[in-house]
């Protein structure tokens, strides 16, 4: 019998997991450019924290178990939560906080092609402002990340849950309601228009007065000041006062965070109010990142602002935003290049009698020249070396003769161009500071 | 209510995990510069394969749950056996294979100090390969590995089960008892002679004439020749044949292992016949690290030969040999001496007018001279801001104040000296760059 990855879960061998290093450094780099410095928290968190936002339905979507103990435990399924617990536990740490992590984590879902139950994912929580400044940056990290991996054509979809909230209030749907309704229009893209209405009279809003206008209404408006003219215009004539209404302060807000983030050099930002993020502790400002041309596959990175969640774990209220960006996503959309080989260099010994040298000089390539290098370790033949080099792709050989050896010196082969010289040993130094 | 860390499990926080990221790039360099490629297998893996060398025991010491589909899972407890794992269901994969991994695993254990549930283990495997050098190789990394963490004075102690299984078999232990034996006799450095030979004669073993003599020959001869000249003059002595004992061939294979480390540059090997290591599945070749000073903590990096494990999960045998280096016993040991800082420079803005500058020249030292920076998001007063910027400890700051602008200044305080210098802007680029 064969045992295989618990379904959902991959294997990275090391051709992907050299990739994958490649990616996460450079991600790592722009997050610590930023002063964000990294946490790590455990696989797995006492359920009753994990359920405290989500609800105990969470127990669904996430592996839950006992431990001996009997305490109800979960596998990490969000970053935000667990940082929101170190952040109300240590009041003292001076505002504003910048975290981030790059880490996998676990749902219990159907898998689907690109959707796994072990992921991973990178972001940034910016914690103790309540600033336009604040947003704008997580917009210019993602930015920034994403070039640094090479990516460059893509943009931002921004908008607010409060504009959102505003207009539900405009339709005077019940404010019970707006969550639920939240979590409905934010599967727009995926289910469609008249899915999402029809879901939306599920709870209860009409559908002549409300689902479908308000859909429409989400959808038509293309740019902040259109939306805010027209909902203030609409106050105006009903001698209603707009200020009264959720929206109303947002729309300024949104234009700062444009205005912040071109003055950071992010400048392909557009207004979509119908982003609202799906996840329930968003409490304003939210965003979705798409790559042209891989607009299928959904937003890259997404976040918002999440200023209620901490004060819920115990500590006061902080205001915080941040995003996650998904690392399997990410992984299909670049393009890399870079051949992979295990080392630069393979010391072949030529017979039997010579294999001391290759383990002295293969050592020295490792220890004085920091050159990745191997020798044989399953005393094959010399043509079985060669091929054992080949069928690695490794570029470079030196081959340890007993006869050049008695000259103090080695052969060096390019493997790709196959050309072959005759150095001598001491000669090595200069050749292998090449490679 | 404040939530925690599950008990045994701990938060890293950035100063920390900075320290971890900079040992664990150490080791990852030596790895690789060894032809070790990165493997990342499933934090969870099928209960089946966990318990299929381990038995079903194994369930008291780890963390154990159902999927929703009645899956037995189990949070990886070891890194070998899902490396066994691809490695088996991977038979056309050129040998050797050399993989490598730097990853958190997780037991149910009582966490005491430096005993955690979930912990963090680095280490490689050598798959294919059953000379004498590749075990040499696996010393010579764990060697690498320390000195480039910094760890100057420490020694292996190497040993070989078939030696122990010879003693055994000297002592007419009947073989059933062996693999018991094997993990009772691990336990001396721990709980100590008496206590291990009353655990002996529980398995069956007599006091006068076996577990008390036996104990007594493990710890009294400190060399392979001593012990191979003993044992095989005894057998003389009976008339009987040496070549007929377990361990008969095995001393020679030691001294290979010994003579190949020297030739690899290691050359603090001691023999100790006392070393068995208590996991099931080693057949030969075992070791020990110990760093000088910290003896108390015991080994910090073990290992061994074993060639019958791959088979187990359906391939064929394949013979191997690796080694795990606890990381948290490792970063106890680590005297650091780096200050942490999350950026290098804070730019300050003097007063609320020159922000939109602030973010320019931020963003400038981040994107064009790829340097750590920050500025205030929180709209703080002058002296807030340097007071921040003090309790981060970071060591730079560029002060942006109307009047300078006017003329093209700013000024650069260096928060160590207390040293301050005006400089036009278009200077900083080299000043940054002597940062």
């Amino acid at each position: 019998m064969k045992f295989q990855p618990p379904r959902g879960t991959r294997d990275f061998l090391p051709e992907e997991m050299s990739r994958r290093r490649k990616i996460f450094g450079k991600i790592r780099k722009v997050f610590e450019n930023y002063g964000y410095g990294e946490v790590c928290t455990p696989a797995f968190e006492d359920f009753e924290l994990l359920a405290k936002k989500s609800g105990p339905d969470i127990e669904k979507e996430i592996y839950v178990f006992k431990d001996k103990s009997r305490r109800k435990l979960g596998l990490r399924f969000d970053p935000t939560v667990p940082i929101c617990r170190i952040v109300s536990s240590n009041p003292s740490v001076q505002k504003p906080i910048k975290f981030y992590y790059i880490t996998n984590m676990w749902r219990y879902d159907r898998p689907t092609k690109g959707r796994w139950r072990e992921f991973w994912q990178a972001g940034i929580e910016l914690i103790g402002s309540d600033k336009s400044e604040a947003d704008a940056e997580i917009i210019a990290v993602v930015s920034d990340s994403l070039k640094a991996v090479g990516i460059k054509d893509f943009y931002f979809k921004i908008n607010s849950r409060k504009i959102v909230d505003g207009i539900l209030q405009f339709f005077k749907v019940k404010k019970s309601s707006w969550i639920g309704s939240l979590r409905e229009i934010d599967k727009l893209k995926k289910i469609g228009f008249s899915a999402v209405t029809k879901k939306l009279e599920s709870l209860g809003l009409d559908s002549l007065t409300q689902s479908t206008p308000l859909i429409n209404m989400l959808e038509n408006y293309k740019s902040i000041d259109e939306l805010e003219n027209y909902m203030s215009a609409v106050y105006e004539k009903r001698k209603q006062i707009f200020s009264g209404n959720e929206a109303s302060q947002e729309f300024e807000n949104l234009r700062n965070i444009i205005k912040s983030a071109k003055l950071l050099g992010v400048d392909n930002i557009r207004f979509d109010a119908t982003v609202v993020r799906g996840i329930d502790y968003y409490t304003g400002f939210v965003f979705e990142t798409f790559v042209k041309g891989y607009e299928d596959i959904g937003s890259i990175a997404s976040g918002g602002r999440y200023d209620t969640l901490i004060g819920l774990y115990g500590g006061q209220d902080l205001p915080a935003t941040g995003f996650g960006l998904g690392v399997d996503r990410l992984m299909e959309i670049i393009k890399f290049k870079e051949k992979y080989y295990p080392v630069k260099v393979f010391v072949v010994s030529a017979s039997d009698d010579v294999r001391n040298n290759a383990l002295r000089i293969v050592q020295k390539l490792r220890r004085k020249y920091n050159i990745k290098a191997d020798t044989d370790l399953v005393n094959r033949s010399l043509s079985k070396q060669l091929q054992y080099v080949n069928s690695l792709k490794i570029p470079y050989v030196i081959i340890i003769g007993k006869e050049e050896l008695g000259k103090d010196m080695v052969k060096l082969k390019n493997m790709n161009t196959g050309e072959e010289k005759s150095v001598k040993i001491e000669k090595i130094d200069e050749i292998v500071k090449s490679f």
